[in-house]
């Protein structure tokens, strides 16, 4: 036996069961939000083909686990789950129940290259919402992402909103090419303001609206947004008063001031070609969930349908949660061969009116006083026989 | 788009929403019970190394999905789960707290070669109990894995104990070494009668015992087993002795008619060396789980101590069990632009008693018949705005 018996692959973990305890009452706790919502939840395969879901899922080629099949097909760990659940969505058997609201938690994979940083495989819960245009169908999956932050009592949440569309057209109006917005875009997803600036001065950006482009990190409301408009563009006026009217439902459905519209705000999954958004909480820099609208993926898998969704991150809101502190009650039943059957009815008895019980034959205990003091409460075989 | 955007690779399956449903039903109801016998829930990685799972394991090797990680390390997709919880248990943090009861409903893998065959991912619920040789833990795994077939209402549940080592001593004592005991286990395993009869002819057996020999695959109690035990031969009678107990144990712990103690029962998982169980229902010559000792490979983590536990297959238990019948109940409001705010506060309504309730924006909705037909009731937003 060698100490590589007990190490596992880069980035994998254990869950050991406190941890798996509190994953399975947030798992809970959230597909019930999402039931109720009137979503189904569904699973799909751990291993998809390369072709299908590896090159559309937006993960980099690097951070996919690859492996070949007994044909020679390359497979991939799923790396999200909105390209597995477009995958079902666009089959013979759902696409005639247009919309359809769909819903999963499952465990997704990046592959990593350095010990000590993220992890490989982890859980993500969420929803699409398949076959709906409107932007009702947007401030629902946002809404109920918000429930489910509010239901986990998750500390100072935040979302943030963005239109990838949107911030496109207006980076034209400041006279850049796509090479030079989509520059623009990165430094914008890096949240790195020093970068921008920097950028600007060799950008073909008019000595006057200089200004105003490096305000466009500041928005935080729809309003604010109304400078970089160009009224003359209908597309623009569009979708501008469609950020109204999100900004009104929002509200409405109680995300109020917990909202910042950043036009800035993109994202690196390529397939959100308009709508964009991220969940944040208290106490960590990384976002908790995000998503967005992704008409485009949909068309990929043949279907001429709009489709929004969100996957919030179970490691992430494990960290921002505050778990229940309350011991469980665990009650041992310790026995040995003259109270043996004393010991099984009473375990019995407990177990059948909800009460959780070890039942332990002593001599197999080999120290008894740090094993009886994992329980809550320990009941002798003996008590149960003179009793 | 190509056919192939929907296809998934060899033996993997998409879960749609009802059997999704079935399977968290069944998941919520037997990890329950393993819980509320004291088990700890707990999950560990998808991929393991190789050196340690892998091999280990006693799946075929041709049977494991490998691949290569970034430092040229080979990585397996577990499995099974018994191999997993080993490691785990015998880590640092847990292995100072013995007897340990460990739970988990996981998936696991084995890599197929043809269509249509059976499924290479697939989900087991059981339990490993380590750190405890008495039978009392043997007789409590099974009765566990009994009370969860029986809370699923599995139908015919039925209960096959065999005994590795009991086995291997009998086939001694009938004059076969090892190999040809190895082969006498292997048509066991297959249930294979007429091979048993004919490679009898060519076993050194003693004229007068072929009789005797060509019974083993008929007992059906301990008491049956008594024929070919040699009392002049301890290791024999004590474990004569443990099997009668057993008996005893199962049947008041409510298994009675319903186990079959077949000598000649064998399992084709190689590190279960003393008892060996499996479980059948209605309706399927498969086995619904199985399980058994394997102190031999708590030894391979450098530990020396008994362990026993069982695994449960979720697919095969799914085939056994009659689902629920009654429609889910799921309203439907239809809303548009005039109703929009009174829908959504009916909605939040029913779903606060815990209705389940989609909320939907008509006009999105290309095919309004087909869709409303999938819900139990259906709500227009013009109702609500009158009433």
């Amino acid at each position: 036996m060698t100490i590589e018996m007990f190490e596992k692959p880069l980035g994998m973990r254990d869950d050991f069961p406190l941890i798996a305890k509190q994953k399975a009452d947030l798992r809970k706790q959230g597909t019930q939000l999402i039931e109720r919502a009137g979503y189904e939840l569904l699973q799909t395969p751990t291993l998809e083909y390369y072709e299908t879901i590896g090159k559309i899922s937006a993960i980099s080629d690097d951070a996919l686990f690859k492996l070949l099949d007994s044909q020679g097909k390359t497979l991939v760990l799923r790396p999200d789950m909105t390209s597995p659940i477009a995958r079902v969505a666009a089959s013979k058997l759902l696409r005639e129940k247009m919309p359809i609201r769909l819903g999963y938690y499952s465990n997704v994979f990046r592959a990593q290259k350095r010990e000590g940083g993220r992890p490989a495989e982890f859980e993500q819960m969420g929803v699409e919402l398949i076959g709906d245009d409107s932007l009702y169908a947007d401030a629902e999956v946002i809404s109920l992402a918000w429930d489910i932050l509010k239901e986990l009592d998750v500390g100072s949440a935040r979302t943030v909103i963005g239109h990838t569309r949107l911030l496109e057209l207006i980076l034209a109006d400041f006279g850049l090419d796509a090479e030079q917005s989509g520059k623009v875009r990165e430094l914008f997803v890096a949240k790195n303001g020093v970068g921008v600036e920097q950028l600007a001065k060799e950008l073909p950006i008019p000595e006057g609206k200089l200004a105003s482009f490096l305000k466009l990190m500041q928005a935080t409301t729809v309003a604010d947004w109304k400078q970089w408009i160009n009224e003359e563009n209908e597309e623009q006026r569009e979708l501008y008063r469609d950020m109204e009217r999100l900004e009104q439902l929002l509200g409405r459905n109680g995300l109020g001031d917990a909202v910042t519209f950043d036009i800035s705000f993109s994202s690196h999954m390529t397939y959100y070609t308009g709508l964009v958004f991220e969940f944040y909480g208290a106490g960590s820099g990384f976002p908790l969930g995000s998503g967005g609208r992704y008409d485009g993926l949909m068309e990929q898998f043949g279907l001429q349908v709009g489709a929004t969704g969100f996957g919030l991150r179970v490691d992430r809101l494990l960290e921002s949660v505050t778990p229940e502190k309350a011991e469980q009650p665990h009650t041992l039943i310790l026995f040995d061969e003259q109270n043996e059957q004393y010991a099984f009815d009473k375990a019995q008895q407990l177990r059948n009116s909800g009460k959780r019980v070890t039942l332990q034959y002593a001599p197999a205990v080999k120290a008894l006083e740090p094993f009886t003091a994992l329980f809550t409460e320990v009941i002798r075989g003996e008590e149960l026989h003179n009793g």
